[in-house]
């Protein structure tokens, strides 16, 4: 991992300081760029919720090798765990790779550890252009997200998305607030229930809407019929001062938990991390900067090894608090 | 903005740091100057208890285009939003511009905007002269503030108020602590409910009583008659050690928020502080040193950037939050 | 004030950074010096259990000119406010001054400014001799504070400090514990309630106990009979990790406050401290090294201009507050 | 004490800054090294716990010399203390010493001050071998610590421990999650309370459990027979984002304290720390990194002079909280 963040660093000069510990507060503010919006309290926030969970170390029980493998929304995973969806290398990262290199080595790095890659979406159509391309390239195994555009352009992407093979889309709904779309007169919008239920019932892949922060939305989409929802903020990059996702997490997973897919990102960076979220309620994470460091700096191989570190990380912290399968995750094993 | 806070950094130096996040940490006891007396401490909270305030991100709904028009005190504005009482250029701010182009800026930029500028007051006659003219100049569409001098004074200035063609006036009672006040050998005092009512009974004009940090003084202020109140510790800048303004506003707005037009100022910098001191119970807000800083910046053109900026982060988090109306801010939006 | 503390950092090099704010942070551990003992902790205490106190600014009132004078332990006192009992120049200061010239300025000063300076005590015999000097030389007007040394040494002591014509003296119990003693080889032991009541009856002064800092030890003082206690952890020079003072006085002061004078030392640093600890149920206060400060850098001189400033400060803060006299302080005052 | 930290800091440089406050924050992350792993978190968190007590100053009474003699687990110490056990100096420490120098200044140094020092364990068969080898010498007063390794080699290491002539040994557990040991593909597990039975009946000596942060761990120590728990998180070597010793520490010797010798570590470094353990509840209390610097710097008169420290430390504090015998120490010396 050295060599890459190294890499990683000189590539993203002046987009990304490649930090000891990437918490938002050197970049804070940096939109386009790697950073939160405005104070880059949103992010520091996601970072903080996940700090004041601490473990109870257990040693005395039998948990050698715990079991990581999970299933959901038909897909076999190694670990419960997608690279988020992020484009638009170019503006936010430097350019050091191109669009095309960065998100191919998302999807196949994913891909070859047994995990799935999410896609992004933007105003220049190179960014969904070329995740499609990977996800195609990958015989549809990623996820392709589309923000909240108005119809017309929403359903020809969607069109395109079906045509990857894939099984599963997303719509990053928080996106409505995104700054750098607004700017470049691209207007994204929210969206009602009726709105939801009309693209989910218009395809017949599973649909996943990232960027719940209540319990309110998360009942809205279940009414919608959503397979599943991404607690997020968006990285903290639409909106200042919202809670951390840790912490709206709980109250969302017990009320929705039962029937949708419960996934989460925000400031998760390691495998003990991924624990925490599982034991706050979550079926699954997403992760977005450290994998895009990993690739800027290592391209697939950056990928695969950050997985494999997360994967080391992942077990010994299950073994550390007695966890033996990550689909039966105790919340006792916070404090 | 960056050009305008440029430019104010160069014609500020010494005096204030245009900081990219200003809090108030690092000009902590700079009377006069831009800082807050003594440690800071009362500067720094007006950021803190917003900071505090976290919004529930809400994406499922059907707010595309809120309504940030008001109207309060006989006024019609474009945003809940007035620019702030500051005087002494030559002083608290280096000098780079005159005293009137400073205040000209203010209130023309202001109403440009569909806003309205407030004028302070202070030793220099230069200060409350130049806030007349520039209102006198705008057709009497501006708000000029008296500091609490003694009688004959006071009633002088308030006679030069009424000829602006103002149609509101204020008084700013927390200044009877203003340390730059007291060195120029010009006292200034607390007010009794009686003085109030004096005051208010001279006049047909409005008035607003800036300076109320308690249940008790917001009760005075409605025994006597005034029209509106601004929860205000003067930015920090009379008494070290005050609770932040957003801390102690609910409790004001509750108990006098039915009567009375409660404005808040102190540590507002972003539309999405607008937006939480509504939710809080203000009915609107008064930004003080960052119109200083745009002001100084870039004079009129200044200004109306700013206030461009303060209107798409405030539409923005509307929108994120699900709110569709300033006039109907719900204090469920905050977590 | 700014010359006076310019020239005591040139003074105090090696010993006395006179930071901007005296908190305790930069000379952490520093003992001998001006430090904390340890990692400062309980310096730094006193420091964050008064800035946690805030006020409720309040200016619809009639106070216009408060009433600062006080009496206690048989003196009139222009403000309740003495300067603490600090010796020891050469090996705490860096010795830029004499110990005679320095504790003649704090007596001096003080008595000028119709305060009263306490003198302290010390391994060599200059520290008690110059202050009982200075009383002297003041008429008596001055506390002369003795270690609890074993009984010949503290009786000879006590003898002398009669012979000033001093009407009060002290004794700092908490210095129990101070490593510099210590090491130097001069044993000072806790004492008894019996312990206290021999030197009590033994003289016919009045009787002060510093080092107070639970109910235990002030309801042990009550029933020795002293006079007065001063709540203090010794600047945080004896026992890292105890609360500040201000954080223990209001219990202590309900505890035996309505018979017994109470003082407080610790982190005081303004008249707003002042009056924050009056309302925290305090008759008066101690400040220490803010006065060192200020008798290094100008002597008398020094000592009086500090002094003004912290008269105009706390007339200010009661103003703010709407505090008329300082025997009648409120407890809601802070918030 | 400043020659030997000068000197370790010499020998350790590039491992060990030995700063002036060892609290985790510059090496966070650094494993090997000194640091805490990942963020480094929960070595901060055993600071921060131990921080979070503070000491109710009492001078009142008649506690000149208190005893620190204790006795557990069949032994006599002049303190309630040990020297935790540590080794790999070569990739921990910078190998500015031998192992075995290292090892024997640890274990002869505190013998010689009448306390009892603890040898590690490790990959390299020098660690335990140098450690056994100081133990013999020293007749047996020391404590060897095993790892918890498959059965053949547990258990041959755990008869070389019986050939010291020691009469405790102990398991550090928690290394179960060692990333260092991982990495040397030497897999060390968890046990059950049925493995805990085997090794405690295998031999006729005492057997302390290293590496207890929950009852539960604890109830299975004293189900499967053990004489002792440490309460530790390994240094916050094995897993971060746990809380800090001593804010488990409490519940933990509520629930078996009464039945079997409770032992902390972690983030003590004076003899006021080493009270605040005594007050919540632990009957000893192991330091680490502190004693390796000690070693390091100054050899068998490192180890020597930092216990003499210590044993200054302790009983002015429990002077200064009126405290006559660490073996009855109340819990109301803390605040």
């Amino acid at each position: 991992m050295q060599e890459i963040r190294k890499s990683a660093k000189e590539k993203m000069k002046g987009y990304c300081r490649v930090c000891p510990v990437c918490n938002g507060k050197a970049c804070a503010g940096e939109v386009p760029g790697m950073g939160g919006l405005g104070t880059g309290s949103a992010f520091v926030a996601n970072m903080e919720a996940l700090d004041a969970m601490r473990f109870n170390m257990k040693l005395v029980h039998n948990v050698k090798e715990p079991v990581t493998e999970t299933e959901f929304l038909g897909l076999s995973l190694s670990m419960p765990l997608m690279a988020a969806p992020i484009g638009g290398v170019s503006f936010n990262m430097g350019g050091g790779v191109s669009e095309e290199d960065y998100i191919d080595a998302i999807v196949s790095g994913c891909k070859a550890k047994g995990l799935i890659g999410c896609t992004g979406d933007g105003v220049p159509p190179v960014i969904h252009e070329a995740g499609y391309a990977a996800i195609k390239k990958a015989g549809g195994h990623g996820i392709g997200f589309i923000k909240p555009w108005e119809e017309k352009e929403f359903f020809e992407k969607l069109e395109k998305a079906e045509a990857t093979g894939a099984s599963v889309f997303g719509v990053d709904i928080d996106a409505a607030g995104l700054v750098t779309l607004a700017k470049m007169g691209r207007p994204v919008t929210p969206m009602t229930v009726d709105d939801l239920s009309k693209v989910i019932k218009s395809t017949s892949m599973k649909f996943i809407l990232k960027g719940v922060m209540t319990v309110h939305d998360a009942l809205c989409a279940k009414e919608a019929g959503a397979d599943a929802i991404v607690v997020s903020n968006h990285g903290g990059r639409v909106l200042d001062s919202t809670p951390g996702t840790a912490e709206v997490l709980p109250e969302i997973a017990e009320a929705v938990g039962g029937e949708m897919t419960i996934l989460v990102d925000g400031g998760i960076r390691s495998g003990g991390d991924i624990l925490k979220m599982l034991a706050l309620g979550a079926h699954g994470v997403m992760i977005g900067r450290p994998f895009s460091i990993a690739a800027v700096g290592g391209l697939q191989q950056g990928v695969e090894t950050y997985i494999e570190t997360l994967h080391t990380q992942l077990v010994q912290a299950m073994v550390l608090t007695g966890t033996d399968n990550v689909n039966r995750v105790e919340s006792g094993i916070l404090r």
